[in-house]
């Protein structure tokens, strides 16, 4: 049985590129007592993997040159000599960037297909869903009445923080690109307003669609959007540093805040985050998004695109601002 | 009786100049029903002043062209037709860059010249020292044994928050510009360590200072400075922003902290401050740090000039760094 594989080849300077990147296919080896051979169904897109390919200190260590690049996965177990695993069961994990993975179950979970669709537990019910729900309701504390803007509003941890946001009784304006991508934060998702940063002046848009200013901003871009809400920010704001997708290409220095002293002048925070460090709660989290996806209170939109070998351009979406919901590879066969 | 003043003459683009104030001598009215006359005895003089010469929405009104220039003052009322005040009382408050003002009582509040030396109630029991507890205290919320870092460290804030920190059982490290001031830091202040600015590579040496990591930076400073320490901050660090002084003259935009995305990575947090929230609990932080003056756990160094007529140049030494200790102006003849 052969495994088809994306590794890391060489480490991009700005924007990944054909370079960056090595495909392989390998003979899939027998497994060993207390592994198991997994099948990968779908393959998650994250921004923050761009990250991962940076050789500094983060939250987490980076991808080395020659590993199969680390992404979130969804698959099926099909060889078991896993005490804890057998033969069928569905898990999701850091399986990476191929179509058979190898596991001793580290960091690996059992899901359960007949509840959800599968992408679903690498969007809403999975690291982008956890980002945004302890994200939002742990370090914004939003209250109900109070106004909450998003950036990335139409990706997957935007789209999700918009609707909780909305479900606490906040006014909610999105941030997205495209007016079609507004459309739908508006029209399906239920937001308040919608900003289309590529055709709005978003200073300005933020004026009219936030008449009683931004109590909580839950930012996944960064740059001069970041910039512009914080001219917008009620007393004691909270801002959520979640990421900052329009830097992550950059091949000069990040873009600071140069409106950074508004946190001064209205006593307000901006405090990052990071997933992880919630994982003990994530079983409140998912049943909690599990009821408002039942209720009908909260919309999934995934983007799916087909087939492994689209890996390299599937990525750059993201940072191109392509992909309409939470983006994710098929690479079932 | 003649009152002399300054005046905000132009709003400043970039640095105060010469056209920036007027110098005016007005014959003192006499006194009303329900007013005072305070003769002045000491101006403060805040970097915070800077800002409110800008013609911005900020935490407080801007000073307007004409108008006597805000400042902190302390004085003794001379003649009173008010209730609560009488001839010989000390009092405190905004009453301007002048040598006689009137005042209703708006904002003013006594004070004991036996327990304190006057121009102590511009600083360490005054705004700074209460920019400097509460900042330290309730938004820093450092704990023994971890390690604070302060900017600005030989001025009126950052001398009081280092040594409330050493009181706190931290280690205490702070920034200052040339080596008098760093040696006064450690030898008289008993900071752990300081770090000249002005000779000193700063990340470097936060690195050899700081060997576990910053977990409280109170900023005076901004710029650079900001973000070498955001380079050097352990998890959940608490960043407080009490002010910007490498910026307030600028004539460009803001330099934003471009490294703040270390804020995600360690999930730390930034949060800013302004005094005059704490109004209600200043009794508390003067009672405190009179007992640490008094047990000798804080020393205190204010720097006099003498005489109302420097006031241009003596604002100015704030922004130059020239000034060792609060600096306050002696205006009483």
């Amino acid at each position: 049985m052969i495994s088809k594989q994306w590794r890391l080849k060489a480490r991009p300077f700005g924007e990944t590129t054909a370079d960056t990147w090595d495909y392989t296919e390998n003979e899939v080896p027998s497994i060993e007592k207390g592994k198991m051979l997994i099948k990968i169904e779908y393959v998650s897109l994250d921004p923050a993997m761009r990250g991962w390919l940076n050789d500094s200190k983060s939250y987490i260590e980076p991808v080395q040159i020659g590993d199969v690049m680390r992404a979130g996965t969804v698959g099926i177990v099909v060889e078991s000599q896993h005490d804890k695993y057998k033969k069928g069961d569905y898990v999701c994990g850091h399986n990476g960037v191929q179509t058979y993975a190898i596991s001793d179950g580290t960091g690996l979970y059992k899901i359960d297909p007949s509840l959800a669709p599968l992408s679903y537990y690498l969007g809403v019910l999975g690291m982008p869903g956890m980002t945004g729900y302890f994200g939002l309701l742990k370090t914004g504390e939003p209250k109900a009445g109070e106004t909450v803007v998003v950036s990335g509003a139409a990706g997957a941890v935007g789209g999700l923080v918009g609707q909780i946001a909305k479900i606490k009784g906040c006014r909610v304006v999105g941030i997205a690109g495209g007016k079609e991508k507004c459309q739908f934060l508006v029209d399906e998702l239920g937001f308040d307003a919608a900003i289309d940063y590529k055709n709005e002046n978003v200073k300005k848009a933020l004026r009219q669609t936030c008449p009683k200013g931004v109590d909580v901003y839950f930012d996944n871009v960064g740059g001069d959007i970041l910039d512009d809400v914080l001219t917008h920010i009620n007393k004691h704001a909270r801002i959520i540093i979640c990421g900052a997708i329009s830097q992550y290409n950059n091949t000069t220095p990040v873009k600071g805040p140069s409106n950074y002293l508004s946190l001064l002048v209205n006593r307000a925070r901006m405090e990052g985050i990071v997933v992880f460090d919630n994982v003990k709660e994530y079983p409140t989290a998912m049943k909690d998004i599990a009821s408002w996806i039942k209720s009908g209170d909260m919309k999934v939109k995934d983007h799916i695109v087909e087939g492994i070998e689209t890996f390299p351009d599937t990525l750059m979406m993201l940072f191109k601002g392509e992909n309409f919901g939470k983006l994710v590879m098929k690479v079932g066969e």
